[in-house]
Protein backbone atom coordinates (compact mmCIF):
# COMPACT_ATOMS: atom_id res chain seq x y z
CA UNK A 1 0.00 0.00 0.00
CA UNK A 2 3.24 2.06 0.25
CA UNK A 3 2.75 5.15 -2.89
CA UNK A 4 5.89 6.32 -3.45
CA UNK A 5 4.62 9.02 -5.35
CA UNK A 6 8.51 11.53 -5.16
CA UNK A 7 7.41 15.01 -4.36
CA UNK A 8 9.82 17.29 -5.93
CA UNK A 9 10.00 20.21 -3.52
CA UNK A 10 12.90 21.41 -1.04
CA UNK A 11 12.30 20.73 2.83
CA UNK A 12 10.59 16.92 2.38
CA UNK A 13 14.04 16.14 0.92
CA UNK A 14 16.15 16.73 3.46
CA UNK A 15 16.72 13.92 6.23
CA UNK A 16 15.69 14.70 9.94
CA UNK A 17 18.70 15.84 11.14
CA UNK A 18 19.13 18.58 8.71
CA UNK A 19 15.84 19.89 8.97
CA UNK A 20 15.74 19.87 12.84
CA UNK A 21 18.44 21.67 12.40
CA UNK A 22 17.18 24.36 9.83
CA UNK A 23 14.33 24.69 12.34
CA UNK A 24 15.90 25.33 15.49
CA UNK A 25 17.77 28.18 13.85
CA UNK A 26 16.80 31.47 14.03
CA UNK A 27 16.15 31.34 9.99
CA UNK A 28 12.54 32.45 9.29
CA UNK A 29 11.35 29.27 7.76
CA UNK A 30 10.64 26.50 8.76
CA UNK A 31 8.52 27.32 11.41
CA UNK A 32 5.67 26.53 13.42
CA UNK A 33 3.79 26.10 10.34
CA UNK A 34 5.57 23.71 8.35
CA UNK A 35 5.78 21.35 11.69
CA UNK A 36 1.91 21.68 12.05
CA UNK A 37 1.94 20.14 8.30
CA UNK A 38 4.75 17.86 9.08
CA UNK A 39 2.53 16.55 12.16
CA UNK A 40 -0.49 16.30 10.02
CA UNK A 41 1.84 13.89 7.36
CA UNK A 42 2.61 11.77 10.21
CA UNK A 43 -0.96 11.04 11.57
CA UNK A 44 -1.85 10.10 8.38
CA UNK A 45 1.03 7.91 7.77
CA UNK A 46 -0.21 6.09 11.47
CA UNK A 47 -3.88 5.82 10.56
CA UNK A 48 -2.59 4.27 6.99
CA UNK A 49 -0.23 2.05 8.69
CA UNK A 50 -3.12 1.28 11.25
CA UNK A 51 -5.31 0.06 8.20
CA UNK A 52 -2.31 -2.06 6.29
CA UNK A 53 -2.07 -4.11 9.35
CA UNK A 54 -5.61 -4.60 9.77
CA UNK A 55 -5.84 -5.61 5.72
CA UNK A 56 -5.65 -9.68 5.36
CA UNK A 57 -5.50 -10.52 8.89
CA UNK A 58 -8.19 -12.90 10.31
CA UNK A 59 -11.14 -11.37 12.22
CA UNK A 60 -11.33 -8.51 9.86
CA UNK A 61 -12.64 -9.64 7.10
CA UNK A 62 -15.63 -7.50 7.54
CA UNK A 63 -13.64 -4.32 7.49
CA UNK A 64 -11.48 -5.44 4.70
CA UNK A 65 -12.64 -3.22 1.75
CA UNK A 66 -13.26 -0.04 4.12
CA UNK A 67 -9.71 -0.45 5.30
CA UNK A 68 -8.38 -0.50 1.55
CA UNK A 69 -10.37 2.62 1.16
CA UNK A 70 -8.62 4.10 4.16
CA UNK A 71 -5.13 3.35 3.46
CA UNK A 72 -5.26 4.84 0.16
CA UNK A 73 -7.51 7.82 1.38
CA UNK A 74 -4.79 8.55 4.02
CA UNK A 75 -1.90 7.72 1.68
CA UNK A 76 -3.07 10.72 0.01
CA UNK A 77 -3.22 12.87 2.73
CA UNK A 78 0.29 11.93 3.42
CA UNK A 79 1.45 13.27 0.37
CA UNK A 80 -0.70 16.36 0.45
CA UNK A 81 0.07 17.55 3.88
CA UNK A 82 3.84 16.44 2.89
CA UNK A 83 3.71 19.19 0.46
CA UNK A 84 1.96 21.65 2.70
CA UNK A 85 5.12 21.28 5.02
CA UNK A 86 7.09 23.55 1.75
CA UNK A 87 3.65 25.24 0.94
CA UNK A 88 3.60 27.23 4.72
CA UNK A 89 7.64 28.01 4.22
CA UNK A 90 6.97 29.24 0.62
CA UNK A 91 3.56 31.18 2.02
CA UNK A 92 5.85 32.84 4.80
CA UNK A 93 8.95 33.79 2.37
CA UNK A 94 6.48 35.78 0.21
CA UNK A 95 5.59 37.49 3.31
CA UNK A 96 8.90 38.37 3.57
CA UNK A 97 9.72 39.84 -0.05
CA UNK A 98 6.35 41.72 0.05
CA UNK A 99 7.95 43.80 3.04
CA UNK A 100 10.97 44.55 0.57
CA UNK A 101 9.23 45.93 -2.45
CA UNK A 102 10.31 49.48 -2.83
CA UNK A 103 8.46 52.16 -1.08
CA UNK A 104 10.22 55.57 -2.84
CA UNK A 105 6.75 56.82 -4.72
CA UNK A 106 3.40 57.21 -3.54
CA UNK A 107 2.31 54.40 -5.80
CA UNK A 108 4.86 52.36 -4.97
CA UNK A 109 4.00 52.58 -1.05
CA UNK A 110 0.07 51.97 -2.18
CA UNK A 111 1.05 48.55 -4.29
CA UNK A 112 3.95 47.46 -1.35
CA UNK A 113 0.60 48.03 1.59
CA UNK A 114 -1.91 46.29 -1.15
CA UNK A 115 1.16 43.61 -1.97
CA UNK A 116 1.82 42.73 1.94
CA UNK A 117 -2.14 42.34 2.69
CA UNK A 118 -2.95 39.68 0.31
CA UNK A 119 0.64 37.36 1.19
CA UNK A 120 -0.64 37.95 4.91
CA UNK A 121 -4.23 36.44 4.33
CA UNK A 122 -2.55 33.98 1.85
CA UNK A 123 -0.66 33.26 5.05
CA UNK A 124 -3.81 32.77 7.38
CA UNK A 125 -5.68 30.21 4.16
CA UNK A 126 -2.50 27.76 4.01
CA UNK A 127 -2.36 26.53 7.80
CA UNK A 128 -6.69 26.94 7.33
CA UNK A 129 -6.70 24.42 4.87
CA UNK A 130 -4.40 22.40 6.76
CA UNK A 131 -6.16 22.34 9.36
CA UNK A 132 -9.79 21.55 7.89
CA UNK A 133 -8.05 18.55 6.18
CA UNK A 134 -6.66 17.24 9.39
CA UNK A 135 -9.98 17.07 10.78
CA UNK A 136 -11.04 15.65 7.97
CA UNK A 137 -8.04 12.67 8.21
CA UNK A 138 -9.32 11.91 12.00
CA UNK A 139 -12.36 10.33 10.45
CA UNK A 140 -10.65 7.69 8.89
CA UNK A 141 -8.05 7.77 11.97
CA UNK A 142 -11.10 6.95 14.44
CA UNK A 143 -12.56 4.34 11.85
CA UNK A 144 -9.20 2.31 12.40
CA UNK A 145 -9.04 2.97 16.18
CA UNK A 146 -12.38 1.61 16.44
CA UNK A 147 -12.31 -1.48 13.97
CA UNK A 148 -8.85 -1.85 13.18
CA UNK A 149 -6.26 -4.52 14.05
CA UNK A 150 -5.82 -4.09 17.90
CA UNK A 151 -2.41 -4.88 18.07
CA UNK A 152 -1.98 -1.98 16.13
CA UNK A 153 -3.64 0.19 18.71
CA UNK A 154 -1.38 2.51 20.68
CA UNK A 155 -0.27 3.39 16.36
CA UNK A 156 -3.74 4.50 16.30
CA UNK A 157 -3.84 6.51 19.33
CA UNK A 158 -0.62 8.56 18.61
CA UNK A 159 -2.26 9.09 15.18
CA UNK A 160 -5.08 10.93 16.89
CA UNK A 161 -2.56 12.64 19.17
CA UNK A 162 -0.28 14.01 16.33
CA UNK A 163 -3.69 15.36 14.44
CA UNK A 164 -4.75 17.23 17.07
CA UNK A 165 -1.19 18.70 17.42
CA UNK A 166 -1.06 19.51 13.63
CA UNK A 167 -4.87 21.20 13.50
CA UNK A 168 -4.15 23.46 17.11
CA UNK A 169 -0.43 24.34 16.00
CA UNK A 170 -1.85 25.17 12.54
CA UNK A 171 -4.63 27.34 14.17
CA UNK A 172 -2.16 29.43 15.89
CA UNK A 173 -0.33 29.90 12.63
CA UNK A 174 -3.80 31.78 10.93
CA UNK A 175 -4.41 33.83 13.84
CA UNK A 176 -0.70 34.95 14.25
CA UNK A 177 -1.09 36.27 10.64
CA UNK A 178 -4.95 37.22 10.82
CA UNK A 179 -3.05 40.09 13.63
CA UNK A 180 -1.33 42.06 10.49
CA UNK A 181 -4.15 41.76 8.32
CA UNK A 182 -7.18 44.69 8.26
CA UNK A 183 -9.68 43.69 6.43
CA UNK A 184 -12.15 43.26 9.18
CA UNK A 185 -14.36 41.04 6.57
CA UNK A 186 -11.92 38.52 5.83
CA UNK A 187 -10.84 38.51 10.14
CA UNK A 188 -14.27 37.29 10.83
CA UNK A 189 -15.13 34.63 8.10
CA UNK A 190 -11.82 32.90 9.06
CA UNK A 191 -12.35 33.35 12.92
CA UNK A 192 -15.68 31.93 12.83
CA UNK A 193 -14.20 28.73 10.60
CA UNK A 194 -10.88 28.57 13.32
CA UNK A 195 -13.18 28.65 16.30
CA UNK A 196 -15.18 25.98 14.77
CA UNK A 197 -12.61 23.30 13.96
CA UNK A 198 -11.14 24.36 17.33
CA UNK A 199 -14.47 22.91 19.54
CA UNK A 200 -14.38 19.88 16.40
CA UNK A 201 -10.75 18.81 17.22
CA UNK A 202 -11.11 18.47 21.29
CA UNK A 203 -14.57 16.56 20.39
CA UNK A 204 -12.60 14.28 18.19
CA UNK A 205 -10.18 13.43 19.54
CA UNK A 206 -11.25 12.67 22.59
CA UNK A 207 -13.71 10.56 21.04
CA UNK A 208 -11.08 8.57 19.50
CA UNK A 209 -8.94 8.21 22.94
CA UNK A 210 -12.31 6.51 24.51
CA UNK A 211 -12.14 4.04 22.02
CA UNK A 212 -8.33 3.36 22.38
CA UNK A 213 -9.05 1.96 25.73
CA UNK A 214 -5.44 1.96 27.24
CA UNK B 1 23.34 28.15 17.42
CA UNK B 2 22.84 25.26 15.10
CA UNK B 3 24.79 22.27 16.29
CA UNK B 4 25.45 19.97 13.13
CA UNK B 5 26.32 17.03 15.29
CA UNK B 6 25.64 14.22 12.35
CA UNK B 7 23.81 10.93 14.53
CA UNK B 8 24.90 7.91 12.99
CA UNK B 9 22.00 6.38 12.45
CA UNK B 10 19.74 5.01 10.50
CA UNK B 11 15.79 6.36 10.25
CA UNK B 12 16.51 9.92 10.94
CA UNK B 13 19.04 10.12 7.92
CA UNK B 14 16.35 9.21 6.19
CA UNK B 15 14.00 11.83 4.25
CA UNK B 16 10.73 12.94 5.23
CA UNK B 17 9.36 11.73 2.16
CA UNK B 18 11.17 7.75 2.53
CA UNK B 19 10.76 7.92 6.60
CA UNK B 20 6.84 8.59 6.37
CA UNK B 21 6.01 5.94 3.39
CA UNK B 22 8.25 3.93 6.02
CA UNK B 23 5.96 4.77 8.83
CA UNK B 24 2.77 3.85 6.72
CA UNK B 25 3.23 0.91 5.94
CA UNK B 26 2.72 -2.23 7.66
CA UNK B 27 6.07 -3.18 8.12
CA UNK B 28 6.72 -3.42 12.10
CA UNK B 29 8.92 -0.43 12.76
CA UNK B 30 8.84 2.56 12.64
CA UNK B 31 5.94 2.80 14.71
CA UNK B 32 3.96 5.16 16.98
CA UNK B 33 6.75 5.27 19.33
CA UNK B 34 9.25 6.63 16.70
CA UNK B 35 6.54 9.47 15.81
CA UNK B 36 6.50 10.25 19.45
CA UNK B 37 10.20 10.90 20.05
CA UNK B 38 10.18 12.58 16.49
CA UNK B 39 7.38 14.80 18.21
CA UNK B 40 9.59 15.57 21.05
CA UNK B 41 12.94 16.67 18.72
CA UNK B 42 10.45 19.32 16.73
CA UNK B 43 9.27 20.53 19.86
CA UNK B 44 12.96 20.81 21.09
CA UNK B 45 13.71 22.34 17.92
CA UNK B 46 10.87 24.82 17.63
CA UNK B 47 11.56 26.21 21.53
CA UNK B 48 15.48 26.55 20.31
CA UNK B 49 14.35 28.50 17.45
CA UNK B 50 12.26 30.81 19.75
CA UNK B 51 15.27 31.12 22.10
CA UNK B 52 17.41 32.10 19.06
CA UNK B 53 14.55 34.72 18.28
CA UNK B 54 15.21 36.45 21.09
CA UNK B 55 18.67 36.40 21.39
CA UNK B 56 20.26 39.92 20.46
CA UNK B 57 16.69 41.43 19.93
CA UNK B 58 16.65 44.74 21.28
CA UNK B 59 14.49 44.80 24.97
CA UNK B 60 15.56 41.28 25.53
CA UNK B 61 18.91 42.17 27.26
CA UNK B 62 17.47 41.13 30.52
CA UNK B 63 16.78 37.55 29.29
CA UNK B 64 19.66 36.91 26.92
CA UNK B 65 22.00 34.72 29.24
CA UNK B 66 18.48 32.87 30.14
CA UNK B 67 17.86 32.33 26.82
CA UNK B 68 21.23 30.96 25.62
CA UNK B 69 21.18 28.90 28.48
CA UNK B 70 17.14 27.53 26.83
CA UNK B 71 18.85 27.65 23.45
CA UNK B 72 21.68 25.01 24.59
CA UNK B 73 19.64 22.95 26.39
CA UNK B 74 16.90 22.09 23.99
CA UNK B 75 19.71 21.95 21.28
CA UNK B 76 20.79 19.04 23.18
CA UNK B 77 17.61 17.55 24.14
CA UNK B 78 16.42 17.72 19.71
CA UNK B 79 19.58 15.49 19.20
CA UNK B 80 18.50 13.17 22.57
CA UNK B 81 15.11 13.01 21.22
CA UNK B 82 16.55 12.15 17.14
CA UNK B 83 18.56 9.69 18.64
CA UNK B 84 15.32 7.54 20.73
CA UNK B 85 13.55 7.62 16.99
CA UNK B 86 16.05 4.49 16.11
CA UNK B 87 16.06 3.59 20.29
CA UNK B 88 12.29 2.97 19.96
CA UNK B 89 12.75 0.98 16.65
CA UNK B 90 15.42 -0.49 17.86
CA UNK B 91 13.74 -1.88 21.24
CA UNK B 92 10.65 -3.08 19.30
CA UNK B 93 12.75 -5.21 17.23
CA UNK B 94 14.74 -6.66 19.95
CA UNK B 95 10.71 -7.81 20.97
CA UNK B 96 10.48 -9.37 17.86
CA UNK B 97 13.71 -11.10 17.97
CA UNK B 98 13.30 -12.76 21.35
CA UNK B 99 9.46 -14.18 19.73
CA UNK B 100 12.43 -15.93 16.93
CA UNK B 101 13.89 -17.75 20.07
CA UNK B 102 14.21 -21.30 19.93
CA UNK B 103 11.95 -23.07 21.67
CA UNK B 104 12.90 -26.90 21.77
CA UNK B 105 14.31 -27.86 24.90
CA UNK B 106 12.32 -27.05 28.55
CA UNK B 107 15.80 -24.69 29.11
CA UNK B 108 15.12 -23.17 25.72
CA UNK B 109 11.43 -22.42 26.43
CA UNK B 110 12.10 -20.73 30.07
CA UNK B 111 15.25 -18.88 28.10
CA UNK B 112 12.80 -17.51 25.78
CA UNK B 113 10.07 -16.63 28.19
CA UNK B 114 12.91 -14.80 30.24
CA UNK B 115 14.36 -12.86 27.44
CA UNK B 116 10.55 -11.79 25.95
CA UNK B 117 10.09 -10.31 29.57
CA UNK B 118 12.99 -8.61 29.21
CA UNK B 119 12.30 -7.13 26.32
CA UNK B 120 9.33 -6.16 26.84
CA UNK B 121 10.26 -4.12 29.92
CA UNK B 122 12.88 -2.81 27.42
CA UNK B 123 10.54 -1.26 25.07
CA UNK B 124 8.05 -0.09 27.49
CA UNK B 125 10.74 1.95 29.55
CA UNK B 126 12.23 3.91 26.29
CA UNK B 127 9.31 5.46 25.38
CA UNK B 128 8.86 6.29 29.42
CA UNK B 129 11.89 8.19 29.25
CA UNK B 130 11.10 10.42 26.11
CA UNK B 131 7.85 10.69 28.08
CA UNK B 132 9.86 12.39 31.01
CA UNK B 133 12.81 13.96 29.45
CA UNK B 134 9.46 15.63 27.28
CA UNK B 135 7.99 16.74 30.17
CA UNK B 136 11.43 18.80 31.34
CA UNK B 137 12.09 20.24 27.55
CA UNK B 138 8.33 21.83 28.46
CA UNK B 139 9.72 23.87 31.41
CA UNK B 140 12.09 25.34 28.58
CA UNK B 141 9.20 25.89 26.44
CA UNK B 142 7.08 27.35 28.83
CA UNK B 143 9.95 30.02 29.48
CA UNK B 144 10.25 30.93 25.95
CA UNK B 145 6.39 31.28 25.90
CA UNK B 146 6.51 33.45 28.45
CA UNK B 147 10.06 35.39 28.27
CA UNK B 148 11.11 35.29 24.53
CA UNK B 149 9.63 37.29 21.59
CA UNK B 150 6.69 37.66 21.26
CA UNK B 151 7.16 37.75 16.71
CA UNK B 152 7.40 33.76 17.23
CA UNK B 153 4.97 32.99 19.93
CA UNK B 154 3.00 30.96 17.50
CA UNK B 155 5.89 28.83 17.45
CA UNK B 156 6.22 28.40 20.90
CA UNK B 157 2.50 27.21 20.83
CA UNK B 158 3.13 24.77 18.50
CA UNK B 159 6.06 23.50 20.58
CA UNK B 160 3.74 22.81 23.33
CA UNK B 161 1.32 21.01 21.26
CA UNK B 162 4.16 18.51 19.84
CA UNK B 163 5.62 18.11 23.11
CA UNK B 164 2.41 17.29 24.74
CA UNK B 165 1.52 15.04 22.00
CA UNK B 166 5.22 13.30 22.33
CA UNK B 167 4.19 13.08 25.75
CA UNK B 168 0.65 11.85 25.51
CA UNK B 169 2.08 8.88 22.09
CA UNK B 170 4.80 7.99 24.08
CA UNK B 171 2.80 7.00 27.27
CA UNK B 172 0.04 5.33 25.38
CA UNK B 173 3.43 2.88 24.00
CA UNK B 174 4.48 2.46 27.65
CA UNK B 175 0.86 1.26 28.55
CA UNK B 176 0.71 -0.94 25.39
CA UNK B 177 3.64 -2.80 26.73
CA UNK B 178 2.97 -3.19 29.65
CA UNK B 179 -0.16 -5.62 28.66
CA UNK B 180 2.73 -7.99 28.03
CA UNK B 181 4.45 -7.91 30.83
CA UNK B 182 3.79 -10.28 33.93
CA UNK B 183 5.97 -8.69 36.76
CA UNK B 184 2.96 -7.40 38.81
CA UNK B 185 5.69 -4.87 40.80
CA UNK B 186 7.22 -3.51 37.80
CA UNK B 187 3.91 -2.64 36.42
CA UNK B 188 2.56 -1.11 39.21
CA UNK B 189 6.02 0.56 39.50
CA UNK B 190 5.28 1.94 35.83
CA UNK B 191 1.79 2.71 36.16
CA UNK B 192 2.52 4.69 38.74
CA UNK B 193 4.72 7.32 36.92
CA UNK B 194 2.59 7.20 34.02
CA UNK B 195 -0.31 8.86 36.15
CA UNK B 196 2.02 10.97 37.15
CA UNK B 197 3.46 12.56 34.02
CA UNK B 198 -0.51 12.37 31.86
CA UNK B 199 -1.75 14.86 34.48
CA UNK B 200 1.26 16.95 34.96
CA UNK B 201 1.65 17.04 31.09
CA UNK B 202 -2.18 18.69 30.69
CA UNK B 203 -1.65 21.10 33.61
CA UNK B 204 1.57 22.20 31.84
CA UNK B 205 0.07 22.58 28.28
CA UNK B 206 -2.46 24.17 29.67
CA UNK B 207 0.13 26.96 31.48
CA UNK B 208 2.05 27.70 28.59
CA UNK B 209 -1.32 27.73 26.17
CA UNK B 210 -2.67 30.65 28.93
CA UNK B 211 0.73 32.52 28.26
CA UNK B 212 0.61 32.56 24.75
CA UNK B 213 -3.05 34.70 24.40
CA UNK B 214 -3.65 33.94 20.75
Amino acid sequence: MIRKEKINYMLIEKSFDDFLGELASSAPVPGGGSVAALSASLASALTEMVANLTIGKKGFEKVEEEMKKISRESSDYRVKFLKDIDKDAEAFTRVMDAFKLPKNTQEEIMKRKKVIQEEFKNAALVPLEVAEDTLKLMELTSKVVEMGNKNAISDGAVAAMMARSAVLGALYNVKINLQSIKDENFINKVLKKVHKIESNVIEEEKKIISNVGL
